[in-house]
């Protein structure tokens, strides 16, 4: 049996890991990263397409399907394939619930999902007259934090948007997404939840390394002058959390799991994340989710603390997780329970 | 033999070293939060308490001392215990000298420690009025960076305490306690004592991560305005310390080591964290210390670089360590060597 | 046969790791140092110097040289013993290319080497008046970033200057080197070219952590005043790029190697390391590089996420990966192709 993934975000990982749980393994890259993947010897094939979203064209799919192929989603296959495709027009397996990839993409679904679990959320504001402190512009599917800006108010508000859309950043139309900026430390929690032992795990935690809002501060205040940060993600940085704070992220995801298996059943399968911050009152206010695997869990190819803790001395990434979910769905016959 | 403690701080930790290392294990675990303790195969047993101060009443007092258990000491049972019940409330042994939680949770016991040890300081300042720049300003026996302030000088820091007596954040007659705020970058230390082999060991370093001070920098200037940092201890971050400063680093925590044996014999035993700040001179500036495992130790469920320096290829965490010096007293008679 | 190396830097995990394969091991320590040294297990002899420039007595060299050591470059050999003296007057087998070091060592050189190789590089400065931004201002052969400045013009440029030379901190006709300041994010990217086997592993990524400039953030605006940061290494934090990133860091890299070949034969063997920020739009703009293991790596001693990619469940630290070149160049006859 081959497990496959799209050549980028986390896909080294996932196909080390299921590489180490005894799969074939296949990666769909594009051609200009090929080079990259052929490095590794844990990958036994390459799928090499001109963009991402080949993987939709007929043969491709046939191809993949007839390998028996279990496709693992991230990041990339959001937002390179699409969820209408995944959702329509990817004839292969996927690994976890990929009606969930659409709850994760459509603002308007993710803060429905988030409050039925329950979750603390910053407010958000529907016009910038209604601002009434430090918020986040966010632009409607803007990628790894790019066009995201800050602002105090409808007046500096205004004055950003013009300076972006002068700058051609930003269209006239665009429509952004206010919320209030809670200030505090960001925290991404790795959950796990697995269909065949109907147990939630959780198994790492990591802050983002952002382009340049992680940098600012290293300007002292005299110099900052009007320094604008932006919000690309280029890496991850290991994280442990306080132990008490332990009960209350294994509730949240208890309660994010029930949550989208009345929402959208059957629900969570495998990997997700709740990501947000810290605040002053180290409460967990989560300004997002992510319904499948994130890249922080790149941290932890040889395992975090949390999954020492679950799996003692085995090294068990997320990928590999992930692979042992369908190594043994498939020994006990219930691939149904683990693949959509 | 069973090693027990408190379920908090860094009580999966610990519990897991005692299990690799053979020991049975208990955890002493409030209600709401048995749960979960009870996700982890490594705990034997679960004592389930209303409060963690129960821990002292006679019964279960007993019922550890009946099953030879050994309690691994840490912040939780300082903040929630309290040192006059540890010292003359708990007849239970306790991994490590009981008394130096006394000079941990006195500040002028801690400082006259600090100062027998030869550790550098921070000025402290008696009156808001002799403050003579940056100052951090500490609220007695606040936990966890609660209530801590920064002022630059006493018009400052009166304005300050207003504003947060008129917030009933502090009492009108709350005894703070006023220190240089040193500019740097804090470091946590983590040493092991051996009694047995009369040895220490250096087994890890971390920076914690506190809300909302290690987040406010991701905040510009321009929009800081009166923007107030809290230190409310949220998790850890790994870190490795420049090989030039290890030198100092073993020098400190022996003088430490055998300052406690001078002022608190037998001296300090098994784990215990220099906390402080590497200043513009990269000097090792201490601003406190825990005579007992910090939870930052935590980062290292699998061992550190500092551990793997030390053991090889063993996965040592402090909790496994203290375990394994356990053992050692255990089975070579000694057992009053590293309990009290 | 011996591995040796100067004992400060990363001299910890280069010896450890030739005992992991098989060496014996001989630290060169000075003798206010060789305390620490001898807590470690895995060292077997101790060559005890006043100082480290000791290193390049007849005699010393001699006794090296009997037992068949190669001596593993680093940091303090660049700066203690100095680039002269390893091109001219240390007749001892070094691993790499030691004529590497002057083109680390020379500000005009190692710009030409990264120009050659195509690496995107921070605009110079040749005179303060030509500033256009904000700057940072580095003194020539400065060390661990102690005497570094940061400027917005001309004029803050000589006010900064003038205080710094009040101070007695600079000279009057101390050399400066003004560069463009790029606001993102710093990574050090660990990179280990075999000449044996023609090919380039990336090993690890890491941010320094500096004093007190890493610190700073933690000020609030309101309270930053003057501050003005210093960048003095104190140790290191461990890091994951963004996959997407990653086809960039190989390219990179080759692209220096073959720039060395070219300007430097045989060119880079062994460790390299690319020193930079990626800037707003995730770019990496190179602002060093160092031709030799780079102290960042001691946080992977017991491998990194990288080199778990590369090498499966062995733990290989850069300083193992050393050792496994040079075991591996001497059973095949060819350690010319590793040492100079």
């Amino acid at each position: 049996m081959w497990i496959t993934t799209l050549g980028s975000h986390c896909a080294l990982q996932v196909l080390k890991g299921a590489k180490d749980e005894g799969f074939m393994t296949a990666v769909v890259t594009e051609r200009r990263r090929e080079g990259l993947y052929r490095r590794f010897g844990f990958i036994d094939d390459f799928v090499v397409v001109d963009r991402f979203g080949d993987v939709a064209k007929p043969d491709l799919q046939a191809a993949l399907r007839e390998r028996g192929a279990v496709m693992v989603p991230h990041g990339t296959l959001v937002s390179e394939v699409g969820v209408d495709t995944v959702e329509g027009g990817l004839d292969v397996p996927i690994f976890g619930n990929r009606r969930m990839l659409r709850w994760e993409s459509d603002r308007n679904l993710k803060e429905k999902l988030m409050k039925e679990a329950g979750i603390r959320l910053p407010r958000s504001f529907a016009t910038p007259e209604e601002m009434d402190g430090l918020c986040i512009v966010k632009l409607h599917g803007a990628r790894g934090g790019l066009g995201y800006f800050l602002a105090d108010g409808p007046g500096p508000y205004r004055r950003k948007r013009e300076e972006l859309e002068a700058k051609g950043l930003l269209g006239r139309d665009a429509q952004v997404f206010i919320q209030e900026y809670v200030v505090g430390v960001p925290a991404y929690l790795h959950y796990f939840y697995s269909p065949l032992h109907r147990r939630l795990e959780f198994l790492g935690a990591e802050k983002r390394y952002e382009t340049t809002v992680d940098g600012i501060g290293r300007v002292p205040s005299s110099l900052q002058g009007e320094l604008s940060p932006s919000y690309v993600v280029v890496g991850n940085i290991p994280l442990v959390l306080r132990e008490s704070l332990l009960e209350d992220v294994y509730r949240m995801g208890e309660d994010f799991v029930r949550a989208s298996q009345r929402l959208v059943p059957p629900g969570s399968i495998g990997p997700f994340c709740l990501e947000g911050v810290y605040d002053a009152e180290a409460r967990f206010v989560a300004f997002e989710f992510s319904a499948r695997i994130v890249a922080g869990t790149n941290l932890y190819v040889n395992g975090s603390p949390y999954s020492a803790l679950t799996y003692g001395g085995e090294q068990v990434s997320m990928g590999r997780r992930i692979a042992m979910e369908v190594k043994e769905a498939q020994a006990s016959g219930s691939l149904d329970s683990v693949l959509t």
